[in-house]
C-alpha cells in the first residue's frame, strides 16, 4: 500500500504534465559550417541503449590527424569505467588521442570488472575507425559514458552502432552532423548544446567546437587527470580545435578554464562520478604552428582566454538547462580577501536551498543571501558593517541595493520583483575587505526539480 | 505583469492547502509535572509580535537560585543582536545566570545598533522580574530570538509583555506552563517541542528539562562562546536541570552533547543566524553536591551522558518537523578512517537534493548515496571495493543491503518500497576502512519544502 506522502507525491506528479517555466529551446541555433574546426569528421546515430528509436544516444568525433589531447575529471571517489580508461589512454598516449566516443542512457558507472571490459571495448571499436589505426597495443580514443549508474552497457548494441560509422556516409563535418553528436550527449537535457567559434591569434585564424550535457547532479569539481581525486553520470563535455598546441599547454590551459567555468556552476550541489570535459588540437587549419606556453607565452596566453570564454559559454548552457529551473543567477562575490574566500562564498550562496527556492518564488531575501555568506569558514574575518548586498538586472538599468554596509535599505518591492521576474539577473556581494572577486552560475529550485528527482529511475 | 514561472508557481501553490505527509502532533503530549525541574518559574505569554492574538510569542524561565549556565552560539559571521548580548551576558557574569526570554516572529537580525538596544532592553525588563533583582550593572539574563530577519522588533510590546509577569499568577512549575514556554518558541513549527525527564547519578535523583524549535534553516555548527566564529534564526533550544554543576563542567558538557546532537541534524544545510543552545542548572534538587569534571569525573561523565542523550532527543524533533518532511532519516557512517571522515559523509549525504529527493520518492537511489559519499576529501582514500550500502528499517526488520563491497545486489523492489514508504528508517554506509563511525539525522526535500520557502515573505 503507498504511504500518504507517496499517495500526496503522485497526486501533485500527476499535475505537473510539463517542465515549469520558459522553453529553453532558442538557446540552440544553426551555426555556419564554416565555424566549425576543419580536419574532423563527426556523427550520431541511434544503437539501442534508449528504448525510443528516434533518440540518437552514441557520438563520434574523429580527427583526421593526430591530436593533443587533455582533459579534467571530476574528483569524485567513485570513478566510473569510462573514466579510468580515458584516464589510462591519455597517460599511455603522452597526451596525443585522435578520437572521442560518447554514449548516453547508461553512465557505466559502479560497473567492476565487466565496466572496464566495456570501456575498452567502445575504445577499441572507435580506434579500428581510424585510418591509419594506431600501433598495435596503442589506442587513441577517449571515451565518455552518461546516464542511469549500476547498470552494465549493452554493449553489442554500442560496437555494433560504432561499426557502423566505417561508413563515411554516416560522418560530416558541418553543423547537421555536430547536431548529431551533441543530441546523442543528450539525457535530461531539454536542449542540445552545440556552440562553435572562428577566432584568431597573431593575425592567423582559427576556429573551436564545443559541446557539453548536464541538467542534473550538477556542482562539479573537476582536475587534471593527475590531482589525487577521482569521479557518477553527469558533466560530459569536450572541444576541439584546428589550431595546433602542445599536450602540456593544452593542459594547463583547459585546468585554467574549467575551474572558472564548469567548476564554477552549480544546479543542485550534487558532484557526479563521471564529470569529463576533453580537449583535442588537431593543427588542421592552414596557419599551424603550434602554440606553446614556453616557446610563445603571447600566443598561449590568447588562446587560453579564447579557451575559457568559450567553456563559460558552455558552462552556462548548462545551468540554463537545470533540471526544473526557471531562473539563470549570476552570483558575484567582491572585495574579497582572496580569490579561494570569494569562490567559496559563491559556491555557498548558489548551493543554498532557502536561496534557491526564494528566487524561485521572486522574492529578494536578502536575509538567506547574508546567511549563507557568514556560514563560509574564511582567510580573513567578515565585517557585517561592510557587506553590502544588491540585484543586477540583466537589461543594464540601474541595480537594487537591498543591503548597504551591514544596514538594510527600504527596498522597492516593486522595482524588487520587476528584476526578479525575469529569467537572468545578477546577485552581487561585495565584502568590504579586499580586492579579490569570484563568480558563479546558478538556478532556482523548483517544483519541477523535486519531480523530476523523486521519480528519476520510475 | 506576473512572469511565466511566478504564474506556474502560483498555480502550484494554490493546489497545495496543508502539509504533506502525516501530521506530526502525537510527538507532542502531555508530561508529568513531577518531571520537571525543581526551582524554576516559567509562562509564555501573546505580546503582539505575531498578529494572531492566540498564538504565544514571549516566554520566560526563571531560576528561584543562582544556576551556572552555559550555551553554544553558531558559528556564523552575521551575530544577530540577541546572540551578541547573551555572550555578553554569559562572559561578564563568569558563567552564572537566573532567567532566559525567548521571543518568536522576529530575529533580531541584521538590525544594527537598534538590534543590540533591543536585546539589551529585552534582558533588563527580565532582570527586573527576578528576586532578588542583579546586582548594580549586572545582567542575569540570556536572550533568544526567531523570526524574520532585517526587522526591528516591536519592543515596547515585548517589554510590555515581560512585566506582566511580576504578576506570578501568570508563572507555573508544571507541564502546562512549560508548554507554554514550548510554544512561545515556534515559528515554522507545526508542533511544540518539549521533553523533560527524572535521572539517577550516584544514587541521587535530578530532574531535567528541554524545549527547542527550528524546521527550516536548519544545518547548526554551533560552538561553545569563546570559538572564533558566531551566528540568522533558527534553531534555538534551552535545557533546564536542578541538579548543581560547575559552569566549566557545564560548558564542556554541553560542547560534547551539542556535537553530537544539535550538530549533526540536517533540514536544509542552512545555517542560521541565530542558533542558540543554553543550559541553566540550579541546583534545585534535594540531592545538591555539585557536580564537577575535576572532583567527580565518574559523576561527570554520568551527567555529560544524560545531557548527550536528552539533546539528541531534542535534536531529532526539529529533524521530524523540517519544513516539508515526511521522513526521518538517520544517516550512519561506519568504518571510517577518522570521527571527522565519518562526519563529513553522513553530513554530505544529509544534505545532498538529489537524495533528499529520492527519498520523498521512496526511490532506493543508492547511486547518489555513493556520489554524495566519493565527493567529500578525506584523510584516507576510498577504495570503492570495500564500501557497502543498506537501508534499515526502523521495525527491527531485517536490513536490505543494495552495495555489497562495491558490487550492486539484486534489490527485491517491494521490500524496498516497504522500507522507503515508512517514515523513519535509516541508510547505513559502510567504507571499510577504519572503525570510526558517525550518525547524521536528516529529512526528505518535497514539493511542501519548495512552497514553504518559495513563499515566506509573503
Amino acid at each position: 500500500m503507498a504511504s500518504p506522502a507517496r499517495t500526496l507525491w503522485k497526486r501533485f506528479s500527476s499535475t505537473i504534465t510539463t517542465r515549469s517555466g520558459p522553453s529553453k529551446v532558442h538557446h540552440h541555433a544553426p551555426l555556419p559550417d564554416s565555424s566549425f574546426p576543419k580536419g574532423y569528421l563527426v556523427g550520431g546515430v541511434h544503437c539501442g541503449i534508449k528504448k525510443n528509436a528516434s533518440i540518437l544516444d552514441l557520438g563520434i568525433i574523429l580527427s583526421e590527424k593526430p591530436a593533443s589531447a587533455a582533459a579534467c575529471f571530476t574528483r569524485n571517489a567513485f570513478k566510473a569505467a569510462p573514466v579510468v580508461v580515458s584516464q589510462e589512454v591519455l597517460e599511455r598516449g603522452g597526451g596525443r588521442a585522435r578520437a572521442i566516443v560518447v554514449n548516453s542512457g547508461c553512465a557505466n558507472a559502479v560497473t567492476g570488472k565487466q565496466g572496464l571490459e566495456d570501456a575498452w571495448a567502445m575504445v577499441r571499436a572507435t580506434d579500428a575507425l581510424l585510418d591509419p589505426p594506431p600501433q598495435e597495443g596503442a589506442s587513441e580514443t577517449l571515451v565518455m559514458s552518461t546516464g542511469v549508474i549500476g547498470q552494465n552497457l549493452p554493449i553489442s548494441k554500442i560496437v555494433s552502432g560504432i561499426e557502423a560509422h566505417s561508413d563515411k556516409a554516416k560522418l560530416g563535418t558541418g553543423f547537421e552532423a555536430w547536431e548529431k553528436v551533441a543530441r546523442a550527449f543528450m539525457t535530461t537535457d531539454t536542449f542540445p548544446k552545440l556552440r562553435s567559434m572562428v577566432f584568431t591569434i597573431k593575425g592567423k585564424e582559427y576556429r573551436m567546437a564545443g559541446i557539453d550535457k548536464g541538467a542534473g547532479m550538477i556542482h562539479p569539481d573537476m582536475g587534471p587527470p593527475t590531482s589525487t581525486g577521482q569521479l557518477h553520470a553527469t558533466l560530459l563535455g569536450c572541444i576541439v580545435t584546428d589550431a595546433a598546441v602542445s599536450s602540456e599547454s593544452l593542459q594547463s590551459a583547459l585546468t585554467y578554464a574549467v575551474d572558472r567555468s564548469f567548476n564554477s556552476i552549480s544546479v543542485d550541489g550534487d558532484m557526479s562520478t563521471n564529470d569529463t570535459i576533453i580537449v583535442l588540437a588537431n593543427g588542421a587549419a592552414a596557419s599551424s604552428e603550434e602554440i606553446d606556453e614556453s616557446t610563445d607565452p603571447v600566443a598561449y596566453e590568447a588562446f587560453k582566454q579564447e579557451l575559457t570564454s568559450f567553456a563559460i559559454d558552455l558552462a552556462k548552457l548548462v545551468v540554463r538547462d537545470g533540471e526544473g529551473a526557471t531562473k539563470f543567477v549570476t552570483v558575484t562575490v567582491e572585495g574579497a580577501h582572496t580569490y579561494a574566500d570569494a569562490r567559496k562564498i559563491a559556491s555557498r550562496i548558489s548551493t543554498s536551498a532557502l536561496v534557491k527556492t526564494a528566487l524561485y518564488g521572486e522574492d529578494a531575501n536578502w536575509g538567506r543571501i547574508l546567511a549563507a555568506t557568514g556560514s563560509v569558514p574564511l582567510s580573513a574575518l567578515l565585517d557585517p558593517n561592510r557587506v553590502s548586498v544588491s540585484f543586477v538586472p540583466a537589461d543594464g538599468s540601474a541595480p537594487l541595493p537591498v543591503l548597504v554596509n551591514g544596514e538594510p535599505e527600504k527596498v522597492d518591492e516593486v522595482r524588487a520583483k520587476e528584476i526578479l521576474s525575469a529569467e537572468d539577473f545578477e546577485m552581487r556581494v561585495q565584502l568590504g575587505l579586499g580586492s579579490a572577486s569570484a563568480q558563479y552560475y546558478t538556478c532556482d529550485l523548483s517544483y519541477e526539480y523535486v519531480r523530476i528527482n523523486g521519480d528519476y529511475r520510475s
